[in-house]
């Protein structure tokens, strides 16, 4: 079986296999989290606490919510995060690297059991040859495991914004009910 | 003229005079933000990232969004925002007290212009009849001003926890455009 870090690696949404409806998605992994008895916390840059407003809409996230932090600003990725100005000046903003150093910050500072950090372009400006719009990592820190997924998002047909924000949300929650199904915790 | 303390301190929803739109409302806000060159900065308790997801659904959030903080754990109001243990015990996580607490803590750590804490009983559990579901509490920062707001919530049609949670967002968008429109410094 393949680990995580190789599955993730380049994540492809895939609109056959991912659940179409975010609600859906989102509640699954709150009830898995319950289920658990895990806690989880996010560190956003692009969806500016899209990942966070979606976890806390399903009622009874208090049980397993413990921190979301929208560090938009790198000061903010500097000052709670702890993502070193090295990592953001050599790498930039979005990068595997910055979300991996996210996700560690955001794990010393909610100590949750499931982390998710991302980072990406969601436009409209910004985007370049290398990186265009629609460029998302996420890192994802779960027990003993650690990986950082480039989300490819500029494939998508609608390409603005808003479904940029809302893809991420799908394929990181896809992605946390997948790692949370096969723990073999109890 | 009212101070705003007063102006605010009771605030109820008026669906004729409020804003319809959601995303009229926080586009106001990012606008007025960008046109003064101010910085925003949120907590979040009872709302878990939703003011932050509206904030920078609107492109160009960048300049002005600073950093959103979605503390749901009293462990993480503690924590981040320096909401001291005693004022928790004795007020209670939903209070005008703890929404104050967590707009200090905010300002302290952003050093945004316009810091906004929420805090409140979405639902479905947890109301009493001193504080049924649809309490919310804002606390708001801007410039020399400080004030908490009452939001009165509970006389809506309809109280689901979305409701609870959109309505509150439309009420602390509506407070934060009045303060920017009528602040004098250009």
């Amino acid at each position: 079986m393949r680990k995580p870090e190789e599955l993730f690696a380049e994540f492809v949404y895939d609109s056959e296999k991912a659940p179409q409806n975010i609600d859906k998605a989102v509640t699954d992994v709150v009830e898995l989290l319950k289920l658990k008895c895990y806690t989880i916390a996010t560190a956003e840059s692009c969806t500016g606490g899209l990942l966070s407003a979606l976890i806390t809409s399903v009622p009874g996230a208090s049980q397993v919510f413990e921190l979301g932090l929208c560090t938009y600003s790198n000061r903010c990725k500097q000052a709670l995060l702890q993502v070193p100005a090295e990592t953001l000046a050599v790498y930039g903003a979005v990068s595997r690297e910055v979300a991996d150093a996210m996700v560690s910050g955001l794990h010393r500072q909610s100590g949750a059991d499931l982390c998710i950090s991302v980072t990406g372009l969601a436009g409209p400006g910004g985007g370049t040859t290398d990186q265009p719009v629609g460029t998302v990592y996420a890192g994802f820190m779960f027990g003993s495991m650690k990986f950082t997924s480039r989300l490819h998002l500029w494939e998508l047909e609608q390409l603005d914004r808003e479904h940029i924000r809302q893809y991420t949300a799908l394929c990181v929650f896809g992605i946390a009910a997948q790692l949370l199904s096969e723990d073999e915790n109890q």
